[in-house]
């Protein structure tokens, strides 16, 4: 993929985030914007072959459509608009950055960084980000 | 509903937090097992009416649905077992806990509350919980 607006302030800021895997911007149709693979995890997949972590770009694609969900779920609960979801699993920690209506910026981690950090450096990155969309 | 095994736990958890609104055990097909609301929470929404606040069941019933859906894909990506799950949007914070393949903690807490502090707690609460289970 060509490099895209984005993918300076995206891998700036997986490389800010110890055990950050990857970073994708994309909209809530799947369809990617911008991503970046840390060099390393980009290795240790091809090595280890598929499995060793799961693609955070199938990743952030099925969870585009299980985010979209939540947002008219909550939106029919009157519960407010979504901002900001993560997940967390035994492998990888998955944060998720509501940016505007369409599109939303995903991050991944290894289980043995720090969520508070991700969410911060999201949360501080998201207006530059934000402008360029 | 009458006093559970676990109103005692998830009441101290309630109330530990700053902004925290409620707590609920719930299995994933959307049945409660205990729940308990912070009792000015309760009084606001009476005074109020609904949408005061969403009611933490509601939100909790209609996000066991999209939680089991989640741990599903997860599994089809081979991305782990899920064990966190947290949504903040501008007028709530959830975050759950899954407990066991059956049973999960929620927890509400208000925007200006701590999702960190709300995370740990929940964590150190959940071998407890588990036991009861």
């Amino acid at each position: 993929m060509a490099d895209g607006p984005f993918r300076e302030q995206i891998k700036r800021l997986v490389e800010r985030l110890e055990g950050g895997v990857a970073a994708v911007m994309m909209g809530f149709d799947g369809i990617t914007l911008d991503s970046y693979v840390q060099p390393r995890e980009a290795a240790a997949t091809a090595q280890h072959g598929a499995g060793a972590l799961p693609d955070i770009l199938t990743m952030a694609m099925e969870f585009a459509h299980l985010i979209a969900q939540a947002r008219r779920t909550l939106q029919s609960l009157d519960a407010g608009t979504l901002e900001e979801f993560t997940l967390r699993t035994d492998t990888i920690t998955l944060a998720v950055r509501v940016l505007t209506p369409e599109y939303f910026l995903a991050c991944a981690v290894l289980p043995e960084g720090s969520l508070g950090k991700a969410r911060y450096l999201m949360r501080v990155a998201a207006p530059a980000l934000r402008v360029e969309l």
